[in-house]
């Protein structure tokens, strides 16, 4: 029954793991050691999920074919963005750095699998999107544990799905939920950085 | 720059808090200080999002006649969901405890608000369903800070959205995406109650 209850200095310690959660864009070439990255992997296990269905499905994205494709789809669905933003807004928007996906060392596609008999569909029928919801938990979880032990973690979400499933060859039934880039930030913000302030505070 | 890294007794007891976050059905009467729930509310607001969107609204279902209503919804979605199980699975189904609504002394409904203009559509063009999976992550760290100060939280999903926005006269562009049940927790629990281990391990 030991470490379920929680002292004053764990709780700020962890109010500031919040608040150190950023989305991390810029990343140092610097490896990640496997086995912390099984051990991160095993804490997003414990993540809640509708039915203890825990859907999730962490793809490492390895193949430089592969990870090309992804930086293809990035590129057409940021010009389009773009295209959408009138003059002022899109100067300041071209200039964001949004995603590291040419240096994260370690990225993942992470995935729903609709199709899981695990949980027995318990809790999702009348809300069947919850399933997804649990694999937004799972890579939470997977993120916050990643800041505890220094590492960094940018979630893209300006890609197609359907062509990052295609080119990870998964089964159709698995909603892309969560695209991951992971390893040790260049820097540490704990504000958005600058050039971001910029646009957040445009009007 | 302080609090930015974190160290092995901190990295254990935050994985104690990821173990021991679990869904709670059976709650205490107890009520809980308005000023903890502010607080746990303002770190719920530094959950990532998608363009910074902040898209959650916590809404209180404080409303005795609103609470029956919800109440009414799940009975009708968990007559449903029983019907759809066969006979053995169904007298195990039926002896669950899904969800501690006339018990828990407070709740949320937390919804996405799908029109907010704030981020400017950034990051979420493509996948709109990421200011969605912002509120998951909204509230999952809830959920955790909540377990942080000895607080209950369990999310039921077991609800038609449609009756929980309309009880509530919320926005039309509003989703539901959680609803939350908050209060101290009548037992500890590390793994999952057992007569819900029985249903699990049922093949």
């Amino acid at each position: 029954m030991t470490g379920r209850t929680f002292d004053d200095a764990f709780r700020a310690d962890f109010e500031n793991l919040i608040k150190w959660r950023r989305d991390v864009r810029r990343f140092r070439s610097d490896s990640v050691d496997p086995e912390l990255i099984d051990h991160l992997l095993k804490l997003a296990d414990l993540a809640p999920s509708v039915g203890l269905s825990q859907p999730w499905r962490f793809v490492p994205v390895v193949e430089e074919q592969v990870r090309k494709k992804i930086v293809a789809s990035y590129e057409r669905c940021n010009a389009q963005a773009l295209g959408g933003y009138e003059a002022g807004d899109a100067k300041l928007y071209a200039q964001l750095k949004l995603e590291g996906l040419r240096e994260a060392p370690l990225q993942f596609a992470v995935f729903c699998d609709e199709t899981t008999d695990k949980g027995k569909g318990l809790g999702s029928q009348t809300m069947p999107e919850t399933l997804r919801y649990s694999v937004v938990t799972a890579a939470h979880t997977f993120w916050l544990a990643a800041r505890a032990y220094a590492l960094g973690v940018g979630w893209v979400s300006i890609l197609e799905p359907e062509v990052v499933r295609s080119a990870l060859a998964v089964p159709d039934k698995w909603t892309l939920v969560a695209y991951l880039c992971v390893g040790y930030p260049q820097e540490e913000h704990i504000d958005p950085e600058l050039e971001r302030a910029g646009w957040e505070k445009r009007k």
